[in-house]
């Protein structure tokens, strides 16, 4: 990976200068953004992606150009996904997680995939003061997650996202997810390497845990592993380590890792963020970094695709009317599933 | 689960003779194959299968007729996946299994996933050959895999099948496949009972199984444990049984378990046996049996109207070429994967 030298930027230029005062009065144009966007404007930044998260269709218009102007100068970033259940703490995890970047002069953008903060919006708060040291610091930036009813909305968005802060110079994006849902799959599939932090339970550390969960870790950290917790976080570890040594192998080839950390008083992040590096440098080494990139691309316009075609075809009162009435007769057997579905698709004239 | 009084059937009824002469003239109605395949005619069901594989519309509507008329006698089975990689003894361990059922007065009917069997059709030969005795038994019906190129058509129609069977009053249905590409999912989602067939291999034996697997299994049994292979089986249990204790738990609350078994010499297959039986009164016991079926059969539903309505979008010379297209931009990074499927969706008039 290069380096960025965005934070290195001293100089300014007049066209900039005259984007700054139009962005402070709300009407820079799409260029202008893009330019300020490019030298790690943090305004600009948030602008741009408050375009991407607009419902407004003249709003995604100018969003999707700017996507496409960014996307030349994005990908140059280690993409970090971080999940575990409320309670276990994330936020202060990567706090202690970003600071520790920040120091190693990593630029951090921390995003967010949550598919049900679309009514309440409090996770914005919440994040901000539950990382009080990041969020202040100018390396560092803070985005709640979009809001939105679907995932695939949601996640589609914080794709778009990734773009726009790696544009910006940032080379570190961390994406976290409380896990509803599919969420930590959609979070999988747009990150490099993926962290499952936990508590040490009473010694059945596998309850709670999602299915499928486990297979996508790259790392499984044991967080508040202080004072009276060490001992049961250091048996988390052996049970941990055992069922991930059971596990079918990785295409990755890498042998997921178990740590344990105290987020609270700041011990085993450097090993994590070690570990995480470590990671980053034997999959570049044989190519699955950039082969895994260019999968998740595929993936997210495919997905997007088929997201689209299957909501033009079920998003009618029509259908989901019919939809609901077969599959009441499905549930009592009184037709085939097969013939349900003859009859649904001939619904629409096809 | 009710018990089938279709091999009790001792008199014939005029309406079912004269049915049967039209059975062998082969111009038989669809309402006398289905009164002959209800009262359990071995002719009468494989006619009624070969109407539901045949792709002439004309069976297929034939086709429906009749899975809509078995519907209410169908349900009453135990249905039994299988997998395993060849030469793991598949064959010889259904053989086994087969008679001992048979021998417990059951009726059995072996099906099978193969969506690759569509050219060389080689492994109704095959199966049939390697399950000598089961293939004479009257209470035997083995049918290879429908052909296909795809899993979802080789899927539904195997689903159709079982329907079929059970209303010829096959009250065990086993479906086995090879495992390529997705169709252990496949056959997963059309059974009750899950069952991976494994060797014992040198210590690790974990290599070479699906991710996703194991998760699925209700039961691993390590096959060939006979002769110098005792130990090793020994040795495989122990590792497997670790690995599933390790797992987080299923939905159904039932532990997987693991076993050894000897199939050439019929020995552990009673035990195998018992093991499905205590399986099934488990998870009768809590409604998970019904509702999982309930499940199953929205899943194939809402799966089958998918699958049209994306093969429905897809299957045009010129989204195909787009596609190609878009594809290779994306892996050149040239276009957002959201850009693009915007272009591709642009594409049709939506």
């Amino acid at each position: 990976m290069k380096s960025s030298n965005k934070s290195n930027h001293k100089g300014i230029n007049p066209r900039l200068l005259s984007g700054q005062k139009d962005l402070k009065k709300n009407n820079a144009s799409t260029s202008q953004l893009f330019d300020l966007l490019k030298e790690g404007n943090i305004t600009a930044l948030s602008k741009a992606i408050t375009l991407v998260e607009s419902t407004n269709p003249k709003h995604q218009e100018q969003a999707q150009v700017l996507i496409q102007k960014c996307l030349p100068h994005s990908g140059n970033s280690v993409r970090i996904g971080i999940t575990g259940v409320p309670g276990v703490g994330k936020s202060t995890f990567i706090e202690a997680l970003g600071m520790q970047l920040i120091q190693e002069q990593k630029r951090v953008a921390v995003l967010a995939v949550d598919p049900t903060s679309s009514i309440s919006k409090g996770s914005i708060l919440g994040d901000k003061t539950r990382m009080e040291n990041l969020s202040l610091h100018p390396y560092a930036f803070i985005r709640p997650s979009a809001s939105g009813d679907t995932l695939g909305g949601v996640a589609q968005k914080t794709r778009e996202v990734i773009i726009l802060c790696e544009a910006a110079g940032f080379d570190t994006i961390i994406v976290e997810t409380v896990g509803v849902g599919q969420s930590e799959t959609a979070v999988h599939a747009m990150v490099d390497f993926f962290l499952l932090l936990k508590l040490a339970g009473a010694g059945d550390e596998l309850q709670g845990i999602k299915r499928g969960i486990i297979e996508m870790a790259d790392a499984i950290v044991i967080n508040k592993a202080d004072g009276d917790n060490k001992k049961a976080a250091r048996m988390a570890v052996n049970a941990f380590a055992k069922a991930l040594h059971l596990y079918p192998p990785k295409e990755s080839d890498w042998t997921p890792k178990v740590h344990t950390c105290s987020a609270l008083e700041n011990e085993g992040i450097v090993e994590v963020w070690e570990l995480i590096q470590s990671y980053t440098q034997e999959v570049q080494k044989t190519d699955y970094f950039t082969r895994k990139r260019q999968e998740q691309q595929s993936f997210w316009f495919l997905q997007t695709v088929d997201e689209h075609i299957k909501r033009a075809f079920y998003d009618t009162p029509e259908i989901k009317e019919k939809l609901e009435l077969l599959l009441k007769k499905i549930s009592e057997n009184t037709i085939s599933p097969f013939a349900a579905a003859r009859q649904l698709l001939g619904s629409k004239s096809s």
